[in-house]
């Protein structure tokens, strides 16, 4: 049977494109959860025609097939649980064009975010979302699991920028949702269901981006605090006077520490919390919002208000916030990362719950993230091994249970794959997930695309 | 038959909230599109879980039901055309909380556009969507058409503002798809599903929406031309450079003596166009914006280049835009009214196909509307039962099938629903037709709710 596949395969997308070999099978087995699954091949279509004439094939013989960006995601999403067929978009990878009189970029789903941020700011253009991974992760992924990042505080998420897509579906028809147009009600929202359906329900093969003029201008400052339910007010305030900064990040206090000792470059080792806040526009505004900003701080007692003076020091901070994950390490070898988000006036009663969770369970628990979309990632620092290790697993669960009982949710912007799938029901009731089943029998009926993902069946 | 349904009806809503009564049902017959269709009952729910038990009942009866809002719509969404229940949300009309801090509305879905934007200016808030019918239509029916407006140019349409809802679909399940959150990647987007589907897959009951902060300052100019052309040109060169208004409307000569002649305000009846152009924000920024406008206009030798110099000029400029409906029926007394879109930087080819049209089958066709958008309110103007009203559909046809050629859409902001359904495959090919049907087939299994529209059945 697996010989069968490979021969239909090969006729496909021809020798070159496809491998069974298990050095090749190796690259395409784990994604950033450190999980790994073999698939039992892997293969680059060129073009939507291939992945179409896959996907029937697939259909045919009831063959597991999974899309694959770069793996750069934190849930599972493209990793081939249930073996089968390792979809990768690698070589479609090409930047169609940049319609610079519609702000519009047309690509295909494998261009990695870097590249497209590099071509459109040739042309003083702007694509928004800014996840983390942006130097390795593809556009296609981010699609997929509605990435966010720093600037979605003001600019919003993937979502905001999709205007239109090519999409191919389980039994292989290739639809068209969307286009160029600003504004387009002519049949259901397809293009929308698929936003963080985290490859379940249709493969992604190009997309039409709404892009933004570049904004001329930006300032950075930086602020600590000895208190962080001050730090958390200060986030509410910022919100609440009306003032939108294009980055509004938070660090607590043990994350500053690991940083400090990871990269020597002067932070507050005192601090218990610190804010990155950036704000673009026109000059006027941005000095503007950046003194109201450093009111806002000051009635919350910050220690120390510092506005970057040059774009070398922008780049310490912002370095300083991209050099977490590897700060880490310096704590324990094992963590649990989850990226839970709540209404953002209940920042400063979400970080407080989560300190008295650490310390029930005597973990330590590292927080940072997005704090003006109230999306923070929380890091169950465990010895990998040890018996920190289960208690680790219970913490998680008690935090997705206080989370969702203020009317958060278990996920801003990882998605839900394999890691979060326990706690889904628990958050939005059995009756949702009927739905959603029904939604996804409809479109994929005989379960062949990435299945087993978010316990839909 | 009938009495039974009516005495279950009674014992779900009360006597009080259902009628089987003609002069009552003669209320609820008819749309923004002058068709009639008289509904067997019309029931007016007080909760969700109402109208839960309302649609298990049409389930299992087999009885269309159609949701309504105002009944301001342009294609026949609320209409009951296969007779069955008109469930009218006027009574679920509250505004439940202004959120200060989260910066959030929670509404149900009978809550009048105009209503709410009163309340939160009280606030110093803004819901941003106004489409032009907004002292009267409720945000239910904004959602389940995905209506636009003036703003939605620099603030998006009302999909932008939806952060959350409760549904119910036909078969009865509740479920709440979104919350007061920012950012949710938790299961599959149905909210985002629902937003267009003009009534068809569930009943939107209440709604998380998101607000901004109410700009401190807006300022807007009058642009007239000679050459209608050039007034696109106009329109596409804002774009291209970088500029986004708050309001970018287009007006066409015919329509221009039209208002005149209704409300003699002094504008020019021998241009060929008019833009009216608003920015808002920061003065400083205003300011800049709108002396680049006033340049560009200027390059593509605008006639006439005026500021408001206060609110009462501002509000002579709005009536004028307002009052184009009831100005048109000076030139004939029926009109077809098409909201047809394209990519930005195609609208002047568009109005210039359109005009050709006109010349072609002789009938006059006046355009306005949101030109920063693309999307063009085009009337084919004839007279009322002579040979003209046949001429008009062929027109009308001929301009959708344009709009498709050029990468546009037949629809950007006033939905389907039955007066353009027969276009619709035609836009979007069988295939994607097929993929609505099955997943109008999986949430409706019975297609009782607001069947027959957009040709899914």
């Amino acid at each position: 049977m697996k010989n069968k596949i490979l021969k239909e395969l090969i006729k496909i997308v021809d020798k070159k494109n496809v491998s069974a070999d298990k050095i090749d099978l190796l690259h395409y087995a784990y994604d950033a959860t450190q999980n790994m699954y073999l698939p039992d091949f892997v293969v680059f279509p060129e073009n939507t025609e291939q992945i179409s004439h896959i996907l029937k094939l697939c259909t045919e013989y009831k063959v597991p097939i999974v899309p694959r960006g770069a793996g750069t995601g934190f849930s599972g999403g493209s990793l081939p649980i249930s073996g089968g067929i390792c979809l990768s978009l690698e070589k479609m990878n090409k930047i169609l064009e940049i319609d610079t009189e519609n702000l519009v970029a047309h690509v295909e789903a494998g261009v990695i975010n870097y590249d497209l941020r590099e071509e459109t700011e040739k042309f003083g253009l702007l694509y928004p979302p800014d996840p983390s991974s942006y130097k390795y992760c593809t556009i296609g992924g981010n699609v997929a699991e509605n990435a966010g990042g720093p600037r979605a505080v003001k600019y919003g998420v993937t979502k905001n920028y999709i205007l239109g897509m090519e999409l191919v579906f389980p039994t292989g028809e290739i639809v068209i949702s969307g286009s160029k147009n600003m504004k387009d009600v002519a049949g259901y929202n397809l293009k929308d269901l698929m936003i963080g359906s985290e490859g379940t329900l249709a493969i992604i093969t190009k997309l039409f981006l709404k892009l933004i003029p570049l904004p001329p201008y930006r300032s950075v400052l930086q602020a600590t605090f000895s208190d962080m339910k001050e730090a958390a007010q200060t986030v509410s305030n910022i919100i609440a006077d009306k003032v939108t900064p294009s980055a509004l990040e938070f660090i607590d206090g043990p994350c500053i520490r690991a940083i400090e000792d990871y990269l020597h470059i002067g932070l507050p080792k005192e601090a218990q919390a610190m804010l990155i806040i950036e704000c673009d526009g026109m000059k006027e505004s941005v000095e503007a919002e950046l003194s109201l900003i450093e009111k806002v701080c000051a009635k919350n007692n910050a220690q120390h208000v510092k506005r970057a003076k040059d774009k070398k020091e922008e780049e310490v901070l912002w370095k300083a916030r991209r050099s977490i994950s590897p700060s880490l390490n310096r704590i324990r070898d094992g963590k649990l990362n989850e990226d839970v988000v709540v209404p953002r006036a209940s920042l400063p009663q979400m970080i407080a719950s989560i300190q008295e969770i650490s310390k029930k369970y005597n973990l330590p628990i590292v927080n940072f993230g997005h704090a003006g979309d109230g999306n923070i990632h929380t890091n169950i620092m465990f010895n990998k091994g040890s018996d920190e290790e289960k208690r680790a697993k219970d913490v998680m669960k008690e935090i997705f249970e206080t989370v969702i009982e203020m009317g958060g949710s278990i996920s801003g912007e990882h998605g839900i794959g394999i890691t979060k799938q326990d706690f889904l029901e628990k958050q939005l009731g059995k009756e949702t997930i009927d739905i959603f089943k029904r939604i996804k029998k409809a479109l994929d009926p005989y379960n062949i695309l990435n299945p087993h993902k978010m316990k839909l069946c």
